[in-house]
């Protein structure tokens, strides 16, 4: 009997219903290995970050969004390119989440991924998250480095994700991540 | 009798009212040039950007962002750092102002600022906002570069930049865009 | 009869004889606009960058390097990308020639391509120069960014750019560089 | 009786005799805890980076370096910045050691620190050096950052670093970096 030991929580950085990444974050849960869970964050409710809302006290959308990270064994963000960087409503949603007193990010085992219609598929946004991620301190696996190109021809019309060696390789990815968390468990 | 012949658009990245990066764009209508003008932005009211919304065609505030951009001259952006990166706020209004059909940044000359209560002040968000620029074809001045670190000691409790040396650098950056928006003009 | 006008440097950041990027600088002479000549740059013989030896005086290679850039009206970079950057080759003759007294880059119209192997060919390596190009205040067009992917199906076993679509590419982008030059030039 | 675990090579990216980031590194010797050894090495014999010449075999210095790298624990980067970026001469090294056939970065545990006149202190490099280490797989510790800004101030005229909050900076960023490798060590 299979017991859930690496709680991971996905984050998809766009909106859209028909979004390749949301799509490739949900196609995910066909690819986990065993003992591995996936939660999909919703960030379309957290409002425009604004210090002096925050001094009034978590807006709720947040306050889930932050438990959902703390609770998490690591972190997957699926994430556009949008104007050559990382959507404004995903690093809004880490602007939130990342304020004091606790910074529920730190130390997190982390992976990237990002699906676009071009072919360089979302690599200049990766790398400004990977920048973000060191004041995080988040723990950002190197490699593999999923970058999907050419989405329109990965996906069906139903936004399933039908491209064989791209599930292979969202599979290396995962069980990379959870890979990582075991290996760094017990010293924690 | 002056006429106003550069028409500038500001936008501060930060939403808080005592917001220094807001004051530092407030401090600007001291120290133009002859000749320019000084419009700031209001991003406060833009939603988070979903693409579905935008088929619905464009909020009210986003539009209203997007005639200003169009109207202007030249841009400067104030902006905070947070997470090592430009705001979410910030970036998500040029995720929504940047969408087709027109593109608004096209071709403005632009200028960044920053301020912030540490000695870095906003560098890596800095560069962060240029490579963005580059998708957007945004005319950036490569100098000055206006990073005004240790913040709290330039700014009175009212918001007022105080510090001399920096209001004579900022008259120098809204000087050195207004000759560039000059430099440039004839040849359009 | 077309007289010269626009003088650019080409400056490839490989050393190896084969190189791709080497090899599409070179197909650049077939590609000039009427009044538009290339010269190559040899950084080959560049030392290894080191203050002291500077303070004896220039090395013969770097002197004319630098004589170089400042006799030309503006300059293309073409760059494979090692290890997620600007090889240490090209970056290292930078670094030479931007020492004072005089900063020969500055001002200059620029433009950047890469060819690689892979599919994303060079991207993350013409950010990096890109950032270095704000120091140096070298005037980068925006576009078009030339990220010459696949590189061993555009050229033929002589080094020769046989790949049509890639030729117009390149006739584009050093189009718009002297129209650049020419449009900013009467202003200097 | 204490011995050595984890051995430590240091990496200067500055070649001129009395630079800051050399006698920073330097003075990490009198900073180490128990345990932990530092090697210096030297890049100044390793020739620029060309494919030709590594076809031919490695040049000794090269050979050198990466037998350093191969038997250390981790990895200390001591990099000024040239131009917004990774001086060439330390990018150079890097080109030459991370050739096939092994890649003896690869999984190492590494810190970055600079130095620099100015009160920035090398962070733009250090942030290029972090994207490099992707590709490189370094496992570079997030925290802390070394900035030695003001330089001129932290070192006598001998290049000794007397600062004193400086020297405990080092100490405690030698120490993460000692405790990241024993940590990890067991698991490998």
């Amino acid at each position: 009997m299979s017991q859930t030991d690496v709680k991971i929580l996905g984050i998809s950085g766009s909106l859209r219903a028909k979004s390749y990444n949301t799509a490739a974050l949900r196609a995910l849960h066909e690819l986990l290995p065993p003992g591995v869970s996936l939660t999909e964050a919703d960030i379309s409710e957290i409002p425009l970050y604004n210090d002096d809302v925050r001094e009034q006290g978590w807006p709720a959308a947040v306050e889930r969004f932050r438990k959902q990270i703390e609770q998490a064994d690591a972190l997957i963000f699926s994430t556009p390119e949008y104007n050559y960087s990382v959507p404004g409503v995903l690093k809004n949603a880490i602007d939130w989440a990342s304020r004091p007193p606790q910074q529920p990010f730190a130390g997190k085992p982390a992976a990237i991924m990002g699906a676009s219609p071009g072919v360089i598929g979302t690599a200049r946004a990766q790398y400004h998250l990977r920048q973000i991620g060191v004041f995080l301190d988040l723990q950002f696996i190197n490699k593999p480095e999923v970058m999907i190109g050419t989405a329109a021809d990965r996906f069906n019309a139903d936004g399933k994700l039908t491209h064989e060696p791209t599930r292979e390789f969202l599979k290396t990815m995962v069980a990379a991540l959870a890979d990582r968390v075991r290996f760094l468990r017990d010293r924690k």
